[in-house]
């Protein structure tokens, strides 16, 4: 059900931007319960000039390898959860793909259940 | 008002992807009472590793030739009127254009009348 | 906090395509109290045919200038400030791009604070 839009300036390795996309989608799984096949994103590189971030906004530093994360998903999750998430992403990138943790922005926006179908013109989550 | 985001992997022809956009955009004029004229959209093109997508997510199979549709919309849809919606656009892709079924994902993001200028830095839908 | 999305036809200078980012985001400064540094957009530009908007819906004429221009926010501005907001970045492109007024086409989508985090995986705006 998350629809994930992943933004990023130009420069990376195909391979780095793998790592990322199933980062984020595993901490996900691991975090807010969602299912492990329920993945849906899309990676956009922006050239310079085209993905604009403040370098300091709260006294974060951020860098070039700046990351936006927006994920549609259903509403419902706890704030703990959402906390969860956060903290799972930015670690996990950092870790696993080097990605400095001030340069993870994420944005949760988030929808009923009936507003999505998964194929076949049904709304499956609506009851 | 819809602002419809249309995302698919490169590889189909430009007037494949002229008749995916005005089939959309049909479908909501013939289910949900969308104005002719209210048409606005975005096609992006995705190159493979880009757009991810689960081939096997609640037992729906789908392959490279998948649509995601996300439609930033008026609020307050009911049920039954969304329902029309997602199976009109999948029906409809599926006649005309041949896209399966099974490759058509549909989102929706509902804003409130007064979240849209459509023009002359004026909120024209709200009263 | 907002996450700003332009999008745009081809075939703008990158000066002008500068311009107005700064611009949107200068308005939403002035007019609905975004903190100068809480900057974070991205624009893609789209061939013909992949940006597709009504030359006269509400009858108001479009041209190939149009910009779309969808800004993910916190919720719980009023309707003035909203209709301030549309205003001044018509406005102000207008003046300074030398954008058709006619051409700004903008959505708000809002959310509520728990749903940001700005780096280092915590969700600042959360209390």
């Amino acid at each position: 059900m998350p629809l994930v839009r992943i933004s990023l300036l130009e420069g990376r390795t195909k391979s780095a931007i793998e790592k990322i996309s199933n980062i984020v989608h595993q901490a996900m799984v691991e975090t807010i319960s969602v299912p492990p096949l329920d993945r849906f994103q899309v990676v956009t590189e922006y050239p310079k000039g085209y993905l604009v971030y403040d370098p300091d906004y709260l006294n974060i530093r951020r860098s070039d390898e700046v990351v936006f994360i927006q994920i549609t998903l259903n509403q419902g999750r706890s704030l703990e959860l959402k906390k969860a998430l956060y903290a799972r992403i930015a670690e996990q990138l950092h870790q696993e793909v080097g990605v400095r943790k001030e340069d993870v922005l994420i944005n949760l926006v988030e929808v009923p259940k009936e507003n999505w179908s998964f194929g076949n013109g049904v709304a499956q989550y609506a009851t």
